[in-house]
């Protein structure tokens, strides 16, 4: 194996505006509590026997995998959001998946349609669902603004 | 150095139709083979004396280095093709290319742009080719699909 | 943790036509050095105590972790421009901030627009700056270009 499989994870989510898209974005990040590490973009399991802990403090500039859903925008006014899901198994030794999704539009319609995507994505592996997880965010742009939901794989 | 050199892959491909975008993509990496595990996208070399091995079913929830080419659609009965190529130097201390291509229409079209860019790409170096190999799929989109071809590296 | 925190960090860049945009990538990343690596694409902060080193060549095929801004273009004559910004704070226990920035124009111009995105986001942080880098790179397309700036972190 080129990289350890990560035994730990952890949700986060942030907004933000910010000078240019990149900002808010960063400060989405910041509000997270991940802005001061490097982000690696994964797609998208959470291995078998992974626990999920509380949000931690990761080491600043430490490279972290990371699977996530954002969306910026540059309308004054606009609705956005973003989710992610994760879906687990009934079988423990088969990993969970993790599924993202960013709009326009309400938390609520986001984090509905994040959660069939993960169900959907059981459905196709034939694997009976044992637990849903979500974590969205929505946000109104005020200039420039980013939301950002967050699967942290770490240990 | 920060991660670990690769020192074997393998060529994949695979298609599907799903729920959302993110379903067809995911289906198209569980047919692939590698649908759960933890894709890190990367820029796209082989390294010198990487040996190609038979895809192997990777550990779950492992972190992957992984070059792809992939296309999503959601016009139904549009064909869609994605391919890698990968192109090997005479001089076999130095690496190998890889180059990813997607788009609309049949695999051979898309399969000859892919070879001409990874010959192109040693010319570019100087490097005399000893070998060019390649991977393509073409998938005709029934309501929403997903084409996928990848270089993966282990070792 | 999953990987190792880098320790050192230099700055590249790159330009180059091509014959696919992927080419000209390919190209650029060839022009700035670092064409014959597996970049991981990473967000994008410089770790306390990592230092500034000279361009160095990489071993062939190796994974390395980069923060770049990238841009190509398939209209002759355009000018394109891209560039990388690094924002370190007075206390150096505290990590350094990376910005990415690309656009059509000229490189002053995406110079001091990238510049500024680093010192915003030292602001958004309360942190004070000590030191402002940046590099950036301009290219007018022949036919199918590409720029690159970009930092990497390695140790």
């Amino acid at each position: 194996m080129i990289f350890k499989t990560p035994t730990q994870y952890f949700l986060v989510s942030g907004a933000s505006d910010g000078y240019m898209p990149l900002n808010a974005f960063d400060g989405a990040l910041l509000q997270a509590g991940i802005g001061n590490t490097n982000l690696v973009k994964m797609s998208s399991i959470v291995p078998p026997h992974c626990q999920l802990i509380s949000p931690i403090t990761l080491p600043l500039g430490a490279l972290v995998p990371v699977a996530y859903a954002s969306m910026t925008s540059d309308e004054p006014g606009q609705i956005i959001s973003a989710g992610v899901a994760l879906a687990f198994p009934v079988d423990e030794d088969r990993n969970g998946l993790i599924m993202e999704y960013s709009a326009k539009g309400e938390r609520r319609e986001i984090e509905e349609k994040v959660r069939t995507m993960a169900t959907e994505g059981m459905k196709l592996r034939g694997w009976e669902i044992k637990d849903l997880k979500s974590i969205t965010i929505e946000y109104r742009v005020k200039k420039i603004g980013a939301v950002l939901a967050a699967v942290v794989l770490w240990g």
